[in-house]
């Protein structure tokens, strides 16, 4: 490299190191879940299908220009899950069905009006269309499942409308519209189902399970960290790591519920077969939510008080939240891997009957100090105050 | 209605209902927000213009079939914030403009090869381009901000693909598309920012100040409830479902963070000019979401236990907390206000003083018993044993 100018080297090496930075996310981002590797191969797949049957089957050849429709429709409907896919689907093929019909509609009245008539009528219709079906999209019932279907019922009423302007085409316009949808329909629902097939509700178990696991972090940091013995500088940021992890568990109801929604429109799959779980999961969600506030209460609380110190004189109370913190944690590690393999619940029953007894033993052993409540909210109280300060 | 049958009566009773239940929703959904009529009227008003634009100028008269794109675009990128039309409309002609010109160039190297291998290269780039895309939608830089870019960008490429493979019109295709999309764009523009303009900026203010307004209402559901002198059973209710309010405070970061990220997008505009403190409202949402989390705590923990009778032993306890939920109420009233108002805090130091002040007396007051952290601690834990188990 020595015979090279520093000022010429220097922007070649940041390039290249930028690359290999690039690269090793995308590499992350493949290990993280594969099947994103997959879904990306479906898309190529896919878009390939529709430009072959433009090319080979003689079908396209009257439709030229409308062979677009079928392209957009794969790319926009083809989703990371069959439920996405066939939501969008649906929404699509039965907006268009029902914007072409009446566009059709619009045009024939409009026409018995004669021609100065006739575009005023129109451009009336649509105004009227665009106002009502936008903000339609604003109601939360037709936001969460139609949201898409009302948007391409505007578009397509408003294409329909505004090419009757031109020619008499209207009719072939609205048909055309309608078959290439249907195929690009068609093809992305083929290849979403058959080949690789992700499933939301699949998903919705799997992050179950992980929020599970999250949780069970936590509890092992926070033994560690307050409970336990004294630790190493080293194990105390992987703990302190640890006992973060329910942070992001927090922040999952959005997701949750969309997963949800698309799992209620899956076809039966899988060992849930026909009842696929997904409002037992939403419970679970909010539990877990709930669960996660516990925990960052806690652990805030603890964080800035001097508790530790506190904790040392009584060794005996130590020792008891240790094991409930270690019972609690157990339980959730059993019932994380046991909605993962979706399978019913066992083991962890013991494991919270022997955090419950402890706590029972706890709560006896205290109460005879009598203020265990009203210290409790008390001090929860205080810490509101110093949070209500930052803010 | 005495000479009808029932049978006929009855369901056109229900259709009536049906309808009036709905109209209530739409009118409450105006009153809710008037933004969202103005919006609809917008969007009306924006189509309306495309449409008369391609009936009165001889502009479009060479592009019949593409003038779809122009409308497409004012449906797609009409969004209801400034910032929303902002990011959409340039993402779209950027990333039109790139693939319009890659497109090309990929045409251009294809037909090098001959008729039958052009086909099948012109395929494979196809290929190639939908597989990297879809894949970079899950990189979440990409994902947050430029989602709808790179389909855009897949999009337009397989079209330009597509098209070179019957006609040589390829590069009026090309054209064609950028100059419609680039008028539906300016349209959409034009509209969203001259026309009552909707600032995602405003709408992450507004939703700050009510959240902080929604903690406000929790704390004095607190204070009536469990604290103060009995309340009546009427009254009882409305506390209760003031209590409950912080609730929807901790499911709005999804909602925040795209608020956010809109509103960097926005041109300067209002009270702030060029300095839209938008990083300051995400860490005063960050602060929020963890006071609803302690609320949380503090009303799950008080609601299970029979904390009220020990209340009532310690008088002077639980006028001290009474004191420190009315001044942190007070605080953050005053904090709402200004928030709204967009103007320096001064007031709510005042409050938050007192509180702080209460709270220390009562906390030196305790420590004398010496058990408070230890116990709050334990009911804590007590608590997410409870919580577990519930899972």
């Amino acid at each position: 490299m020595g015979c090279w100018p520093e000022c010429l080297v220097s922007p070649f090496r940041k390039l290249w190191l930028a690359t290999v930075s690039f690269c090793r996310k995308m590499k992350k981002l493949a290990d993280d879940d594969p099947r994103r590797v997959l879904h990306s191969l479906k898309v190529g797949i896919a878009l390939t299908i529709v430009s072959t049957l433009y090319y080979v089957t003689p079908m396209f050849k009257g439709f030229r220009s409308s062979t677009i429709w079928a392209v957009l429709t794969v790319v926009l409907v083809l989703e990371f899950t069959v439920g996405g896919t066939l939501t969008k689907g649906l929404n699509r093929a039965v907006a268009t069905l029902l914007a072409a019909a009446l566009g059709m509609g619009a045009h024939h009245i409009a026409i018995l009006t004669g021609d100065k008539g006739e575009v005023i009528l129109l451009g009336f219709f649509i105004f009227i269309v665009a106002v009502i079906a936008t903000f339609l999209r604003f109601m939360p019932e037709i936001k969460k499942r139609y949201d898409y279907g009302v948007m391409i019922f505007m578009l397509t009423f408003s294409l329909v409308g505004i090419s009757s302007f031109r020619d008499e085409e209207t009719f072939m316009l609205a048909y055309k519209r309608l078959l290439t949808i249907a195929i690009g329909v068609a093809i992305a629902l083929v290849v979403s189902v058959l080949v690789f097939p992700v499933w939301a509700g699949e998903d919705l178990n799997m992050l179950m399970g992980a929020n599970l696991e999250k949780l069970a972090n936590s509890l092992e940091g926070l033994e560690a960290l307050y409970f336990g013995e004294k630790v190493k500088v080293d194990d105390m940021k992987i703990k302190g790591a640890l006992l973060q992890s329910y942070k992001s568990v927090l922040n999952t109801k959005a997701t949750e519920d969309s997963l949800a929604n698309l799992a209620r429109w899956e076809p039966p799959h899988g060992p849930f077969w026909f009842c696929h779980p997904w409002k037992q999961y939403l419970k679970i969600g909010g539990l877990s939510r709930r669960f996660a506030c516990l925990v960052e209460a806690l652990s805030s609380y603890i964080s800035r008080s001097q508790v530790a110190t506190e904790l040392e004189k009584h060794g005996n109370i130590r020792e008891a939240c240790k094991e409930i913190c270690k019972e609690s944690k157990n339980a959730m590690i059993v019932m994380a891997s046991s909605v993962r393999a979706m399978t019913k619940l066992s083991d962890s029953k013991q494991h919270m009957a022997a955090g419950t007894e402890t706590a029972n033993r706890l709560k006896i052993s205290l109460f005879e100090g009598g203020l265990l409540q009203t210290c409790t909210i008390v001090s929860l109280l205080l810490e509101i105050v110093s949070c209500a300060q930052e803010i």
